[in-house]
């Protein structure tokens, strides 16, 4: 019952990005005020949803004017940087996690990766802006940087012995970027980023609507013949 | 009304995506078989929607004596894999670009990065496994590898010209990175990849437990003084 939860959250909160995204967007096309409606076909939500997500997550607004562009984008950055914890350690030095450590949005974002670790003594050694600790060091860092939050970007095979040690030393919440389903106690949140999964499914859509407008011609050739 | 289908679409693909992820780990486990109940359990949602999934994606097995996992796990792969355009570009090769286009788990699933693109022409001498390209010859490699999906790893500000590049060029389906909603005609799908967003959620998650552990605690603490 309690992950059942966990899940309907989640796309509420998927869904609170997108409006944001939307209402960056309308902002930078020189909008001051938006309807819900306009919100929801934006969004590709209903407008209902959309009132719904928001008394969810408490934001409020002159529904009969309009919501203020402005004043919505402020109360979801109150959403998201209050209490914000910044530091972030980072697990996994191969392509991907090299580079999620240089990623500039998330310091930006005032995401702060203070660490990162490797099993490969060669890329502990190796200078980067970000150190690379030996996985021996992994308690100790975080409890001396009070991280709450961590990215794993270690193979497949490693990633639940990497995440156990990370919920040992006292980390809540995990990005995992590994393609593999992490078992964690229930008050430990892990995010699932499949790069696999969001590709195929670009393909699944593609092929679906290929078929699509592939009937939709055949109609029109055959369509006179009915 | 038309986009308002396509999210719904989407959230049940991401379950499929999400099932099967839980049914290999079953399968690791040792089960052959799986009830709804105990796969609608491990998913975190309830098992009438993972009925409803499994209709709508044409995917049937026997519900008394639960269903027979190896079945479920290839009438997965036949949705995806059947049909699937193997060729696919990735356009910017900055520390993002450069890391998907070693990521050798494509190639596994059988989504093979033909070709990529940047506008650095220092880029385009580098010796890599993939050929780099400039933007000027993203047309003609699209129509020779008939590449129908693409990936954006540009930064934000030039990521909507580079969409509107593809799309001229035939590509009906989009992986961007870039974290930034783009336009695209209503036949072109675009799964958006913000890692910031996906790192943002996370914290949000952790600091709303901790907030609820803390009430927790001084419930326990105080509790005594009801």
């Amino acid at each position: 019952m309690k992950k059942f939860t966990k899940t309907l959250i989640k796309n509420s909160l998927r869904r609170i990005f997108l409006y944001r995204a939307c209402l960056n967007r309308l902002k930078m096309m020189g909008m001051e005020k938006v309807f819900s409606y306009t919100l929801a076909m934006e969004a590709g939500v209903s407008p209902d949803q959309v009132r719904k997500d928001f008394s969810e997550f408490n934001i409020k607004g002159n529904k009969r004017g309009g919501y203020n562009i402005d004043e919505l984008l402020e109360k979801m950055e109150n959403i998201f940087y209050k209490n914000r914890e910044h530091n972030i350690v980072l697990v996994g030095m191969g392509n991907l996690g090299l580079a999620l450590s240089k990623y500039s949005r998330f310091l930006q974002r005032n995401m702060n990766i203070v660490a990162t670790f490797d099993i490969d003594p060669f890329k502990q050694k190796a200078r980067t802006e970000i150190p690379v600790y030996g996985m021996d060091r992994l308690k100790e860092i975080i409890q001396r940087f009070k991280v709450k939050v961590a990215i794993i970007a270690v193979p497949e095979i490693s990633a639940q012995q990497v995440c156990d040690d990370l919920v040992k030393a006292g980390v809540k919440g995990i990005v995992n970027f590994a393609p593999v389903l992490l078992k964690t106690p229930p008050n430990v949140i892990v995010n699932n980023v499949n790069l696999c999964d969001e590709l195929e499914s670009v393909i699944y859509y593609v092929h679906h609507q290929l078929k699509i407008e592939g009937l939709k011609n055949i109609e029109l050739l055959y369509g006179d013949m009915k």
